[in-house]
C-alpha cells in the first residue's frame, strides 16, 4: 500500500512502515494530485480533506493525527465509505500539564498554596477531567460544571457532583474552561463565559481559557482587565486566531498562541490513536505500541534529597520538564519580529520539542513522604531509590 | 573559650565547636552587655563593632563573616591589638552565579548567544576575575576595564588586557560593574557611570551592577531609561538602600535586593574563611574543611542524554540551581505587602536558600562534547556516566 504522511506527524515510519511505502509532504502540499495514487492519507489539521482533494483518487482511509475534525468533509467521507479517524483525547495530558504550570507560575506570584483555593472545571471532558484527577490527587477542591455529562449520568447516580456555572463563578477561585465551541442547542458554548459572567467574577479570580477561544467573550475580558485589572488571566485560545486581539493580549498574565495542547508526546499519541484505527479497519492487528516506540526526553532524570522542600521541589519539576513562561516569551518573541498575526501561525509551526510531566523521571530517598505525593499528583514519574544508589 | 555568633552564621558549632562554648544571638541583639564575658566575637554587617559594643568586654578576636567591614572600627580593633578577621572574596563564585543566571535570562529573552557578544568587566578582582574565567570557558570575547590592577600589574608585562572605561562603554555589549565604592583618589568609583558615560551608551547595551550602587548614577540611569527605554539592565545594588528609586526600580529588566552575593554555599565559605584566620591568629591547625561539613543541596543531580540540545540543557541547569525571576518575583512580592524599604531588609533577612552552579552535579553521556563544554563553563560539576549507569 502507498501511505502519504504530514512530515509534522511524528512516527510515522515507526508506526504505519510495515504497511507500505509512505510518502512525506509539508501539510499545504497534499494536493489532489499528490493523493492521487496513495492508498491511505494522513494529515494535521492544516490540510483540508474534502472532494476537492479525494475525488478520483485511490485513497480508501483518512486519519488525522488531531482531536479536531473541522478540517475533513466527514459526510464526504462516509458517503464514498472511505474509513475515517481522528485522536480524541491524545494531547490532554499536555493541556493539563500546561495549566497546571501556569496554576504555579501564578501561585508563585502570589504567595500562596494551589490546594487552599477551590478550582472550577468548565468542561469535564478528555482535558477537564484528566485536569480534575491531577488536583484530586493533589487534594485540590473541584468544582465540575458539565451539564451534557450532567444529564447523561442523571440516569446512573453517580452525579450531584455537578454545579451551574453561575454556582461555580460564584464559588471557585480559579476558573479553568476546556469545552469544545458549539453555537446550537441547549448547551451552546459560544461567550459561555458571557460579558455578564465576565462581569460577576469575583475580584482576584484566576481565569484559564485552554478550550475553545469564542467560548469566553474576548471584548468583555479585556474591558474588565482595562477597567478593573482585578483578575489573573491565562489564555491559549482566542477569538479571531491568528488576528487575536492585541490590547487583550497585553493585559492577560499568560497569554500563548494555542499551544496547550502541542507536547511531543500529545503528537505521537495521536499517531498512536491513529494507527490503531487504521488496523482496526483493515482487520490487522495492532502490534505497535507506543510506549515500545517512543524516543527518551533528553532530561532523563532529576535526583532530589528526602528533606527537599516540597513546595520547591514541586516548582523545580515542573519548570524543569515545561516552564510556560518559555512560551510566553517565546511568543511574544516571534511578535516583535514577525507581527502578530504570523507570530502566531510561525510559533505553532516552529513549536520546540516539549515533553510531558509523564516523561520526567524523579528520584526520590525512600522517605520521602509529602514530597513524593505532591510530585506523583503533579503527574511525573516517581522511583525510590535506596540510599547507596544516589 | 566563650565564643558569640551571630545567629545567621552557618555551621558555626561545625567550625567553631572544638575551641569553647558557643552562644548565638541575633544580630541585632549583640550589645555591650551580651560580649563582656565573650573572648570571640563573631558578627554579620548587621552589628556595628566599636568602642561603644567592646569597651570593658574581655573579646579578643573578632571575625566578620562578609566581604565588608564598614560596619567594624578597625583602628579601635588595632589600638586594643583585638584579633580581625573578614571574609574576603567569600561569595564571588554566587555573585558569577547571579549574573549568569541573569544574562541567560535577557539572552533568552532576546533570542541570542551569549557567545556572539561581548562583555565589559569593569572591576577585575575577587568577583570580576571569576566572571572572566567563567566567560573564557564560554568562547565569550571579554573586555577589562581596572586601572588599579592595570598599574600594579603594568611592571610585570602581563597587563595589555585592560581598556579604559570610555573604550570599553564603546565597545562592549554588556557592561557588568563589579567595581567597590571610593569617593577619593584617582581611580574613586562613586558614580563612575556617571550621566555622561550613561548617555554614551550604545542602543541595546546591558547594564548589569552587582558592584555598590552608587558607582552608578541611579537618577541618571533612571532618565535614561524614561526618555529613551534602549538599554536592558540588572540591577542588585542600588544607591540609598534600602530607600531606593521606586521609579528607577519599576523600570529596570532585573531588579534584586543586593542578594547577588547572598549564596548558602558563600555564607559557608564566610564562616570557613574567618575560622581559618582564627586558628592563625591562636596558633592552632585548622583541621576543618568546608568541603567535609557543608550540606548536601536537595537538588542533587540532573541527569541527561548525550543529544540533549546545549542551550536548552544549560538554561535548565541554570534555572534548576538559581533562577534569578526567584528573587525578582520574591523581591516584588514583599513590595508589595511591606512596602519598598521594609522589603529590601526583609527580603534579605529571609532569603530562601540559594545553592551555587557548583554544587549542582549534572550527568552527561560520555559523547557529550559542546554539551559537556557549555556546563562546566558554567561552573557546573560534570560526571560523565557510562551507559549502563543512567
Ligand atoms: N489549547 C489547546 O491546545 C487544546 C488542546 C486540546 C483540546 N483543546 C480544546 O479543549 C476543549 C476540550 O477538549 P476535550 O478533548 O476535553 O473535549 P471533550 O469533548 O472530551 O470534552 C468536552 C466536555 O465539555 C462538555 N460541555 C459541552 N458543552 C458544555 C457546556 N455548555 N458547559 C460545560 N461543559 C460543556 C462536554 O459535555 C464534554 O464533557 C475542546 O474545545 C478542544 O478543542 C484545546
Ligand atoms: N551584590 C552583592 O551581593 C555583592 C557581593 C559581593 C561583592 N559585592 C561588591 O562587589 C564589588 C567587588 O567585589 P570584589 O570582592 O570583587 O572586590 P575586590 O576588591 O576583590 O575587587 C575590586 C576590583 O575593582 C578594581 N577597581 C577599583 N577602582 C576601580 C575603578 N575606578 N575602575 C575599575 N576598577 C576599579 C580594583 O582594582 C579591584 O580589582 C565590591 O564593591 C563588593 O562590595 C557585591
Amino acid at each position: 500500500m502507498r501511505i502519504l504522511v504530514d512530515r509534522n506527524i511524528p512516527l510515522a515510519d515507526e508506526f504505519f512502515g510495515e504497511l507500505g511505502e509512505i510518502t512525506r509532504l509539508p501539510g499545504r502540499e497534499i494536493t489532489a494530485e499528490a493523493v492521487r495514487d496513495q492508498d491511505i492519507l494522513m494529515v494535521r489539521s492544516i490540510t483540508r480533506v474534502d472532494a476537492a482533494l479525494l475525488e478520483g483518487s485511490r485513497v480508501r482511509f483518512v486519519g488525522t493525527c488531531t482531536i479536531g475534525t473541522d478540517h475533513v468533509d466527514l459526510d464526504y467521507l462516509r458517503e464514498r465509505r472511505i474509513g475515517f479517524a481522528s485522536a480524541p483525547g491524545c494531547n490532554a495530558e499536555s493541556v493539563v500539564d500546561y495549566v497546571l504550570s501556569s496554576l504555579l507560575m501564578l501561585a508563585d506570584e502570589e504567595d500562596f498554596l494551589l490546594a487552599n483555593r477551590s478550582v472550577g472545571i468548565v468542561g469535564v471532558g478528555n482535558v477537564g477531567e484528566r485536569l480534575r484527577r491531577r488536583l484530586a490527587e493533589l487534594d485540590v477542591d473541584c468544582l465540575l460544571c458539565d451539564p451534557p455529562r450532567a444529564e447523561a449520568e442523571a440516569a446512573d447516580d453517580t452525579q450531584g457532583d455537578f454545579v451551574d456555572l453561575d454556582t461555580l463563578i460564584e464559588r471557585a477561585d480559579i476558573i479553568c474552561l476546556h469545552t469544545p465551541l458549539t453555537r446550537e442547542g441547549p448547551h451552546a458554548t459560544h461567550h459561555l463565559m458571557s460579558a455578564q459572567r465576565i462581569a460577576a467574577l469575583k475580584p482576584g479570580t484566576w481565569l484559564v481559557n485552554a478550550g475553545r477561544g469564542a467560548c469566553l467573550d474576548n471584548a468583555a475580558l479585556r474591558q474588565r482587565l482595562e477597567s478593573r485589572g482585578d483578575l489573573r488571566s491565562v489564555i491559549d485560545v482566542w477569538e479571531n486566531e491568528p488576528a487575536i486581539d492585541e490590547a487583550l493580549y497585553g493585559l492577560v498574565d499568560i497569554a500563548t498562541p494555542h499551544i496547550a495542547g502541542y507536547s511531543l508526546d500529545g503528537k505521537m499519541r495521536g499517531t498512536e490513536l491513529v494507527y490503531q484505527a487504521l488496523m482496526r479497519h483493515y482487520g490487522l492487528p495492532a502490534r505497535r505500541k507506543l510506549g515500545q516506540i517512543k524516543p527518551d526526553p533528553w532530561l532523563r532524570k532529576i535526583v532530589l534529597t528526602g528533606w527537599a522542600p516540597p513546595l520547591e521541589a514541586l516548582a523545580l519539576c515542573v519548570r524543569a520538564c515545561y516552564d510556560v513562561r518559555r512560551d510566553m516569551v517565546g511568543f511574544e518573541r516571534y511578535r516583535r519580529r514577525f507581527g502578530m498575526a504570523n507570530a502566531f501561525d510561525r510559533y505553532r509551526d516552529e513549536y520546540p520539542v516539549r515533553r510531558e510531566f509523564s516523561t520526567l523521571r524523579v528520584d526520590l530517598k525512600k522517605n520521602a513522604g509529602d514530597l513524593r505525593d505532591a510530585i506523583e499528583g503533579y503527574g511525573f514519574k516517581v522511583k525510590l531509590a535506596s540510599k547507596s544508589s544516589s
